[in-house]
This record gives C-alpha cells, sequence and structure tokens, in this order.
C-alpha cells in the first residue's frame, strides 16, 4: 500500500474493516506510479488502460469555477467511448487557467501517442489543492513512469486516486444479462469538500458489460439522482468533482441500448448498488467523522422537496455537533427544517430518532422517553426520521457528525 | 451585572473593551429578574416599559417552525403601537404547541393588566432550547418580580436577555430632527443559529423620536437588508429570530411619516448604523469565533446577487477553517463563489486578501506574495475581496472563523 503522508490521518473509525474482494474487469488494467505531485513518497499517478471499443459516461460538478480536468472530460463525453483514465492527487490544478491546462494537454497527448487513440478518448481527472499549476516536468515524468510499471490491484489504485481519505475505498457488483454474467468493480476518493449538485468527488466504476454510451448515461445519471447527490460532509462543493463509467463490453452480453432489453434492470439495479455504496463510504471517511447519520425525510409535497429538507438537516452545524455529543437535541432539527425554504407545516411536522418519535404534531411526543434515544445517540450508525405530514415526497440522504477533527484536518491542511 | 452560568463561556477575544455608555430613552424603563428558567442562578427575565403613545415596527425570522412569540409578534405588529416589552432567556418556548401558547397568553395578560394596555401592545420574546414549553410558573412568579423590580440599566438587561453570548452588545446613535435631538440605544443577544432571512436573534432598538410606526418599519426593513441579513455564523436560522424597534415619540420632534419630512434621512442613517453596529456584535461574539472576517463582493450582476455570494462564501465551513488556521488558501473561496449559484465566470474572477490581490483572471495573480497576506491573517481583523467581472453589483457581508470552540460549545450545549 502506498503510504501517507500525514499523521493527521488516522483510519476513520466508521472505515469498513478491509477493502472488499473487487472482480478483474476483462479490458482494463491498473497501473500507479509516482509523479511527486506533492511533497511525499507515495504513488499519486493512477493508468487505467482500456480496451478498444469502451463506452463510457459520466457526471461532472455544477461548481462553477470547474477545473480544466472537467471541461475536458463534458467534451470529450460527446463522443462515448474511452481508452486511458489518468488520475493526478495532490494538486486538483483547478484555477490554474491556460497554465493548468498545458499540462492537461501535456498528459493526453502523450497517452494518445502511447496507445495509439484519439485525443478525446483519454479521460484525465485532479484532485488535491486548488490554484497551482500541476507541473508539467511531474507529470510529464509521471506519464512515462506509470506506462511502463506493472499492473496493481483495486487497492493500489483506490489508494493512489486518494489524498485527504483515511482508507481506500472501493466497491462491486454483478448481474446477469441474457445468461451472461457482467461484473462491476468500483473506486472513489472523497471526504471533504463533499455536497455534490451533479456528482461528487472522483469515483470510477468499471464493467465488463457491452452497452451503449447513452444508456449508460441515463442510469449513471439516475444512480447519481439517489446516491452522490443525496451525500454532504461540508456542504463545500468541489471544482472537481467527477464519476465515470466505463464499459469495455468484454463480457460478450448482447449490447444494452434501452430499458427494453433483457437484463437492463439486473444492470442498473447494480450500478445503483454500486453508486450507493460508494456515496456511503465517501461520507463514512467523511473529514473527523465519528458517526454516520441516515436522515429519512417522508410525507413532503415531493421527492425533491424531501431531498432538500433533508440536505438542510444534513448540513446544519447544529445538527452535525449535537449527534458527535450524542444529545438528542431534536429541536434543532426542527430549526433545520423550518430553514430549508420548501414546504412545511410546524404543526404536522414529526421526528424520530431511530424507531422513537420524538416529537409530532407540532410538539414533544407525549410518549417520548429520552433513555432509548439516548442509548441509540451511543452508537456510530444514527437514524433520523423526519416526516412532514404534506404529501407522498420521500428521500433518504446520509452525512456524517461534525467534530474536532473536521477543524483539526482544515485548519491545518495545504499550503 | 448578573452571573453566567457555565465555565464554557469565556469572553470572545473579539469582545470591544466595554459595553458602550447609551443614552437613556425617555418613555423607555428596563426592569430584571429572576424566573430561573434554567437551571442557573443569574437574572433571565427582562422587562421594558413603554410610554402610551410609543411607535413600534419588527423584522422576524424566516424560519417555518417559528415560535408562538414570533406569530404573536407578527399579529400585533400590525397595530404598530407597543406598552411593553418581555424577554424570556434560556428556554426558547418553539416547537411547544399549545403548552407553549399558554405561557405566553399568561405573560401578556398579566402585563397587560399591569400596565391597563391592550394585549396586543404587549410583546413577549423568547430564547433558548427548542421543545421545551415555557414553564408556566416560573414565568408567573418572575412577571411578578418583574413588574416590583428597581430600574437597571442598559448593560444589565443586554446581559440579561443573553443565552450563550459571552458579552453584552448593546449601541446606540443620536439624530438630529428639525433642530431636536433624537437618541437610540439598542441591545442584542446572539451567537450560534446565526444565519438571518428576515432577521436575526433577538434585538431591541429604542428611541425617543416621533415617527409613525409605517415608516418606521420601512427604515427597519431597509436597514435590516444591509446589516442582519448580511451576517453568517453558522449558516443554520433560528426559530426565534425577532428585531424590534420602539419609538416614544418624547423627544418633542415633528413626527417623521416620509424621507420626504426634515431629518427623515439622519434618523435613517443612524438607525442603519446601530442596526450595522449590532449585527457586526453578534459576529464578534458568533460561536467559537477567533477572527472577524468581512468579505466585500463586487462586480456582480447585482447587489442580491453579491450578497448571496458573499454569503457562500461566509458559510463555507472550509473557508472559515482556512481563516481559523491563519491559511491563505484562496483556492476555497474560489470553489465557494463557484458553488454559490450565482452568475460568474471563472475566467474573470478576482480574489483579494487586505488589499493584496492574490488571483486574477481565472489563475494565481503575478504580483502575488504570500508573506503580508500571510501577515494579514495572523490578525484577527480579516478582509477579503472577491470581484466577479461581470456587472456593477456590490454586498458586503461579515462571518466569524470556525474553530475547536464552535464544536466544544455546541457539541456539548444543553440538555
Amino acid at each position: 500500500m502506498p503510504q501517507k503522508d500525514t499523521a493527521l490521518l488516522t483510519k476513520s473509525p466508521l472505515a469498513p474493516d478491509q477493502f472488499p474482494a473487487l472482480a478483474e474487469i476483462s479490458g482494463v488494467e491498473l497501473r500507479i506510479a509516482r509523479a511527486r505531485y506533492k511533497e511525499w513518497d507515495r504513488c499519486d499517478l493512477t493508468f487505467a488502460e482500456l480496451c478498444e471499443g469502451t463506452s463510457v459516461a459520466g457526471v461532472t460538478t455544477s461548481n462553477i469555477c470547474c477545473s480544466t480536468e472537467v471541461e475536458m472530460t463534458r467534451e470529450n463525453l460527446k463522443k462515448g467511448t474511452a481508452r486511458a483514465l489518468v488520475v493526478n492527487a495532490g494538486n486538483s490544478n483547478a484555477f490554474t487557467g491556460f497554465r493548468g491546462r498545458e499540462a492537461v494537454e501535456l498528459i493526453i497527448g502523450k497517452m494518445a501517442a502511447h496507445l495509439g487513440c484519439a485525443a478525446e478518448e483519454v479521460y484525465v481527472s485532479s484532485t488535491g489543492v486548488i490554484g497551482v499549476p500541476l507541473p508539467m516536468d511531474k507529470a510529464d515524468a509521471g506519464i512515462d513512469a506509470v506506462i511502463t510499471a506493472a499492473p496493481c490491484s483495486w487497492e493500489e489504485a483506490a489508494a493512489t486516486i486518494a489524498t485527504t481519505d483515511t482508507f481506500p475505498k472501493g466497491a462491486g457488483a454483478s448481474a446477469v444479462i441474457g445468461g451472461k454474467t457482467v461484473h462491476l468493480s468500483a473506486i472513489i476518493k472523497g471526504s471533504g469538500m463533499i455536497a455534490p449538485d451533479m456528482a461528487t468527488m472522483l469515483g470510477y466504476i468499471f464493467t465488463d458489460a457491452a452497452i451503449e454510451p447513452a444508456f449508460l448515461q441515463a442510469l449513471l445519471t439516475n444512480a447519481t439522482r439517489k446516491s452522490f447527490n443525496c451525500i454532504t460532509v461540508d456542504s463545500d462543493t468541489s471544482t472537481s468533482d467527477t464519476v465515470l463509467v466505463f464499459a469495455t463490453g468484454k463480457a460478450g452480453n448482447a449490447v444494452l441500448g434501452s430499458f427494453d432489453d433483457p437484463g437492463a434492470d439486473a444492470f442498473a439495479a447494480a450500478l445503483d448498488d454500486v453508486c450507493l455504496r460508494l456515496a456511503h463510504l465517501v461520507v463514512r471517511d467523511g473529514e473527523g467523522a465519528s458517526k454516520f447519520i441516515e436522515i429519512a425525510v417522508t410525507g413532503a409535497v415531493s421527492n425533491e422537496s424531501a431531498r432538500r429538507i433533508g440536505m438542510a438537516v444534513a448540513n446544519s452545524p447544529l445538527v452535525k455537533t449535537a449527534i458527535a455529543g450524542e444529545d438528542a437535541n431534536w429541536g434543532r432539527v426542527v430549526m433545520a427544517v423550518g430553514k430549508a425554504g420548501e414546504p412545511a407545516d410546524r404543526d404536522r411536522l414529526a421526528i424520530r430518532f431511530a424507531d422513537k418519535w420524538v416529537a409530532q404534531a407540532g410538539l414533544a411526543a407525549d410518549s417520548y422517553d429520552e433513555a432509548p434515544v439516548a442509548e441509540h445517540l451511543k452508537g456510530s450508525e444514527i437514524s433520523i426520521g423526519v416526516d412532514l405530514g404534506m404529501g407522498n415526497g420521500r428521500a433518504t440522504v446520509w452525512t456524517c457528525d461534525l467534530t474536532h477533527g473536521y477543524i483539526s484536518i482544515n485548519a491545518d491542511y495545504r499550503s
């Protein structure tokens, strides 16, 4: 495993015990190298080589100040095929103008020459500090090194795309399409600056399924709406957020083009599952997190209204610190619902922790007993329910608590 | 000075040296008492008696889950006259349904009987924990005690309305209207759950000027837009936010009814000044604050767009922790501008700290020297400038940094 660069990054208490066993994806080869974008001795450049005929779909940040990498990714997605993914860690290359663009063009040019592919088939992402141009010389030497490196594992690639992450993150699934089993293996990085609006963080899903780019895009957009767009660590939206899905087609299934094709539902379910598990992993590595919080909103006027109310609760510093303090301070949940700017009626509002209703019809529940709620809050998996009593809209969002750890990490990180 | 109830509340390093000397306002008498709404030995009930003929105007929270007190205040403001203000500290009485309403009606009934006034002329505010009905017996005894208490000072009243505040807050001004000098004396409380949308916190401005309620309301609404609505501590909007201005008319000036009346501009300027100073005091007592941050946005497509961009920067946990860490991490300012959802062009954006431009035209400024910026960030008064290069919209907003102190206060406060 590549070595981490700072003592701050002790493993999150919410991390899974180990990295999952992920299937090899035929048509994908992973390699890593040291470009030394920061003063650290770890691999920080990842290269995924993709076979000819690989379809690609993607979602990117809504942040207006997005990086050159994000702009070029959006442009490339129009073509819909991919041969290479290159990920630089330690420098986001965002807000670096023409200087940053030169480095990305260098990487693309070298990689296209190496693979004999079109420039539009090379995808580049970068993550790390904003405002410092990606150094041309380091990128140049890094690409030379990674091209000749030995293939590596999913876990090594997941660790190499990481920055302030405290553990490598991956998820896998499979589905059966017309008798053929297809596999999905995915890696993601992210722990701060997490409040996606279109996508979030850097996430890469690889599958050997054969699937048309337009349909792949529709499935990814739909999965994102229920996963990456329903998590938040700190309400801050990154300038580099990107999630890409690559489909090599090596599984030999009949090409999926729409939901009418046999197996399309199964593949969509597997993709949804992988996206949701990746999203949860990011929350579990939320900077300073000690508790994983699920907020289920029901009874809103629409699903989107429910999501917005859930995110208002999930982003409230006062709710997040109350959970950190194991304090059943449901009044702060009331406050956060009330500030969301969505339709709500104070006197129909109900709040629960776990399965205990603490407030109903605009005041404390008669049955409310704080003891079991206090017990629930001592755990690391917290469940909050909000019922608006207005309609049938529902959404579930996920976040983590706000602790001294977040302050320590972010008042020191850089420069 | 009333005693504080917890060792957490050491005085903010951003607090002024002392409470200002505020003019007595003819027609206003202040009294305080111990209702013991919490387990503390300090005064927590404030009563301002207002002479007959006092005009009143007010702004209240936009939080949908507002308290009974806020609802009744809005109702009372239609009448436009006031005889009493009662403020309960330690219990916000919000989200307490009919139980909370009974306590407020008790207070109003007793006070109206005492003064021989209409119920609609008694204003009640409450601040503190949400969801616990204001205890009837304590309110009852507290009103009896405060009616018979000796008059007190502005500073004592300011300390009595406080909850998690670390210092009492007041501001004063005067203006000349047709040869008559009028005075404004004001107190405010607030340090967390501060992200006003219509008004914020509990703030009370008293003046001896004679002014019609409708014009007073117009002036307060305008002043609020530039002061209370331009500050944030933690992006959370209180359920109880209220700012009221009372005008006793005892100064003997010709009644102000519009901007056409001589002296109206002078009075408006004095009111603006008091509101801005009160708003700044709240930021200076922001929970855990170690730095006072001014964010001036220029070149936006409109003033409101500039305000929203400023608030996106002011509410960003990553910007606030960078300032706490004295880190010239202007990339986080770029990120926050980009996520604001307002018109912006990355390649026209410029950022400064103090008077040093750190980024211009979409990348780091050629002239950028970190040393003077690092020096500026070591101070306690931080100035950030954002120029969008789009239009003539401008706004200035104020916030504080995000420190371990905020976590300590809010992971422990209650229950």
